[in-house]
């Protein structure tokens, strides 16, 4: 598989590097999105929300789904499937996503994408589902004893995301590079199978836009996770925040370093000022001396808020009008849709539909 | 499950007998279809095609879907599709369904109708799926070593056709019996997981209209099947059903009997003759005496041939007019579509999705 690599944020060492890849408006069309499962934390922000925002500032046109079936993967009830997704837009729109440049829709709101998903289902085998490592994975964390036929045929269905509106660009993580590659086999064959009568092809084949993304643990040092309580939400108060952070695992030693393999746990902290004030954990560290947790973890808490300080007013703003956040998923579905139908129109008379 | 039962075609013993099972226009709606792999043949109508043109006459709303991307769950490409479904709507419109009556459409052509694949497949097990008899069945008889996703996962989508429009009679043989069971688990999980607001159920729990079809066997004296050229299809013409028949399989006792078990072969010709005649294959057989299998030959096609001809000159009328077949496509997939859209737009509200 290709890959282009940018770091999704500024790398640990050299963050303040140009970015590695610039994608060109000509020829990249990006997808991206989320599972409306709860508020957007510190994680996702540098792990992929800045990097869309940088995406949309060269200019590409991209398309953010709210993965909103997908919430029932591995759940049993859509509960507070709503406010979910309400809020995620009020996440992406905070953190510097442009309903007028980016396509933001949910994906049960265009019928087209999901119809891709029949035809695609016939180009992959059961066997090859079964073999998908995510899956596999996401099977064993949900704990579930029977696999759910949604669950099973998932990254089938990622493939339609990525392929309804001939998405050629993926901002993924190293884990779903597996799903990426379900979404090149569902292209490649499809173009085999039905070329279009002058034998060129329907769908281009997604080229996996490898992050970098920094290691940033939760406050207990496990992985980040919205259902953890362990990450700072973007749309955390700062007290909520401060008192988040106050509580986080850090160790003994007086003397603040980064040590990312020795002690994890205090320079994802140092890493996480860094971030937020956009210098090098070196930096921060050599700062912070001997000052020990305390002082860290104040520091922390400083950078923190006052990095989210105003994409949190803008959030407090727009949180005042549910209907625009509405009107801004009726919109992205409406042009979503369009493409949609055009893509399908095309599918549909390739294999011959009447 | 609930199952009520009515010949599907005069029952061999008694076959002037009124219908055990008459629908009820205020109660009921049907559904029912086909996949568009080739020509009908009489097993169809005798089998199928005559009961819908029954429940048409009681005034009973009837969906039939032609099941377009059912014909890629078995093989590797959609080879003369547009031409099967037309000639399908051919047939049907040949045999006395009327598409002012009846909504015959394609469900490629319905989004919002597979769409509902993605919730009914979060409510169904991979074990389930793999555990369905009809799926296993298929799976063996299409050689397939690697089994695709889209066969895999038919009975769901089988039950979306269903419950898309809500049909609460659906005509089934025997083997399609766990498909349905399907359809109604997909239902009732649904019901009990997303109810409307005041407790009350989206989806009916369809039940099963299990036809009596007689036992027609194929020329060969094997199933009759389109891809074995076994069967007669209502479009061929006099000569080529004379040939077919001519070449059937039969036994060299000079007597005519009507013996299913021991002389199968004798009893279907003997069959088909009385069905088209609408008369018992006993009052035949008898009428046929010692004349064996010429004189048995020669009565069967001119019983076929004549039973056929203002079907195949009503048949011969509408392709001179391919046009109109695409037109009454259009008008059921405008049709089905509302009834779907209207369908998605309920299941969506339910699950809370925006």
């Amino acid at each position: 598989m290709t890959t282009a690599t940018i770091p999704a944020a500024p790398a640990t060492t050299a963050h303040t590097a140009a970015p590695a890849f610039t994608a060109d408006p000509t020829v990249h069309r990006v997808l991206t999105g989320d599972r409306p499962t709860g508020p957007l934390h510190l994680g996702h922000y540098f792990g992929t929300l800045q990097n869309r925002v940088r995406l949309q500032r060269q200019g590409v046109e991209m398309f953010v789904v709210i993965a909103d079936y997908q919430v029932i993967t591995d759940r049993d009830s859509a509960d507070r499937l709503a406010e979910h997704t309400e809020n995620l837009v009020l996440d992406y729109l905070a953190a510097g996503l442009d309903p007028d440049r980016a396509t933001i829709f949910t994906h049960s709101a265009v019928p087209a994408l999901n119809q891709l998903l029949l035809p695609f289902l016939s180009l992959v085998s059961v066997s090859e589902l079964s073999r998908n490592p995510t899956v596999k994975d996401e099977i064993a964390h949900s704990g579930q004893a029977a696999v759910n036929g949604l669950m099973f045929t998932y990254p089938v269905h990622q493939a339609a995301d990525i392929l309804f509106c001939k998405a050629n660009l993926v901002p993924v993580g190293q884990d779903q590079l597996p799903h990426l590659e379900v979404a090149r086999t569902v292209a490649r064959r499809f173009n085999e199978r039905y070329p279009h009568a002058d034998g060129s092809a329907v769908f281009p084949r997604p080229e996996a836009l490898l992050s970098d993304a920094p290691l940033l643990l939760g406050t207990d040092g496990g992985k980040m996770s919205k259902s953890r309580g362990n990450a700072v939400s973007l749309g955390a108060t700062e007290d909520e925040t401060a008192r988040l952070i106050r509580g986080a695992k850090t160790d003994t030693d007086r003397r603040i370093g980064y040590d990312p393999v020795n002690r994890p746990e205090v320079a994802s902290l140092v890493l996480l000022a860094a971030l937020c004030q956009d210098r090098t954990p070196e930096e921060i560290a050599a700062e912070l001396g001997d000052g020990g947790s305390a002082v860290l973890k104040r520091t922390v808490t400083e950078s923190v808020n006052e990095f989210l300080r105003p994409m949190r007013d803008r959030r407090a703003e727009l949180a005042t009008d549910r209907g625009y956040l509405r009107q801004v998923l009726r919109d992205g579905a409406e042009r979503a849709n369009a493409v949609a139908d055009a893509t399908l129109a095309e599918v549909r008379a390739v294999m011959g539909s009447i």
